[in-house]
């Protein structure tokens, strides 16, 4: 089980291999990374293949994920030109990530951190990051 | 001919040279940049009277196009807003270009590099892009 | 075994796994991080309790160590004032760490990536990255 | 013969050719950068298993001796603690190299561009650089 208010590296590592496993089956290598409550880096694994430009996206769409409390999907909605959130793209120095593959992870009464996958079209990383979510 | 994966100095010159040939036939001035398989510089070319502007964008398409194994055409195509990878701009730095004229290098089983091109229009640059990553 | 020249995702976590074992022996939660040829992250962890600030140093003590092909302790020595690289700190953008706690991966003919180790004192985070990069 | 007060890329070219041959009798393979009177790159060459952490120390150390017209070696000297420049590697967002490999390329009446050298000693970059200087 993982902590009532935290995430562990073993936490961070079980979420980590179930994405894997998910990415595995749909046959996309990807990047994991997880983020704790405080946005800060647990871990992070490039799968053998995973595009190198993914590596800084898959830590980023995990930070965005805890800095908002939200998926980057939903948040990349309210991103678009027109939309009440455009240009929250230019805040925090470059690293929200407004597109999807970013999943909050909930602890008992609240967000503690996030997973955040990228390497596949987004409804691939979307739908590894939900699985590897599930694993928290 | 060049490494089985890898992108060696006198390729990358070859690579620059082709592109600079074609770029004189179409009468556009350009820069053009090399990357290897780590995205890394191998090394630039700027024709005389091409932009200064380019230098940088010239290096960052070879770098995208290296990041995701894609031309950075066809990522420019899924940035646009309301796109799967709308977004996808702000990370790696600012290092991410999303318009024509980055092509990957092709080794024996996977992208081992990228060329950048950047000086004209997207039609123009994509040209040169293209015809300097066959001199591979 | 690893691969010739090259750095798998497995090699990077079982690098990480003797880092974590040995930084458990000397009592030092540390973060550790593994970089590929191309001075692209492969993995990292970053141990319960350990610093958050050194999320980062970890990473970037990984990516000196292959950027330059040598210890960050050897680089930093060099870097002192007066000494023949004062200044390489101010270099690609804020990533060179020149202090000790990055080393070399070794491949067959060449370095191929990097460990980097950061929670504990110099000499720790030393002597964990040598007990890491001996497992690669 | 290189234009009266610019740098072609011609020029360039044999400035780079002049240093590779100068680093292939001395053994040491690195990055060679030239930049114009802008202080912007006109072409730059990493030389087979130079580091790749030396790119934009070489690009920088052209850039440098072009935006104060003196080789990286002498504003060394007067950046250190206690001297007259130290701090000025803060300035110009990073770009500001304060060790040898840097010379300016001479014009008819005025510094008219420079060339950075990286990937040896600090010797071994300055005498690289001098010979590439001396072929433009």
């Amino acid at each position: 089980m993982h902590q009532a208010n935290g995430v562990s590296l073993e936490d961070a590592q079980r979420v980590i291999g179930a994405g894997i496993e998910k990415s595995q089956e749909i046959g996309q290598p990807v990047n994991i990374a997880v983020v704790d409550a405080g946005g800060n880096l647990v871990a992070h694994a490039r799968m053998d293949g995973a595009w190198i430009g993914s590596v800084d996206i898959a830590i980023n769409k995990a930070f965005t994920s805890r800095a908002f409390d939200l998926s980057t999907k939903d948040l990349g909605a309210n991103a678009q030109p027109g939309e009440q959130f455009f240009g929250i793209q230019m805040s925090n120095h470059g690293r929200v990530m407004t597109f999807a593959g970013g999943v909050p992870l909930q602890g008992v009464d609240r967000v503690v951190g996030a997973v955040g996958v990228s390497g596949g079209s987004g409804d691939q990383d979307q739908s590894v990051a939900e699985v590897a979510a599930q694993a928290f």
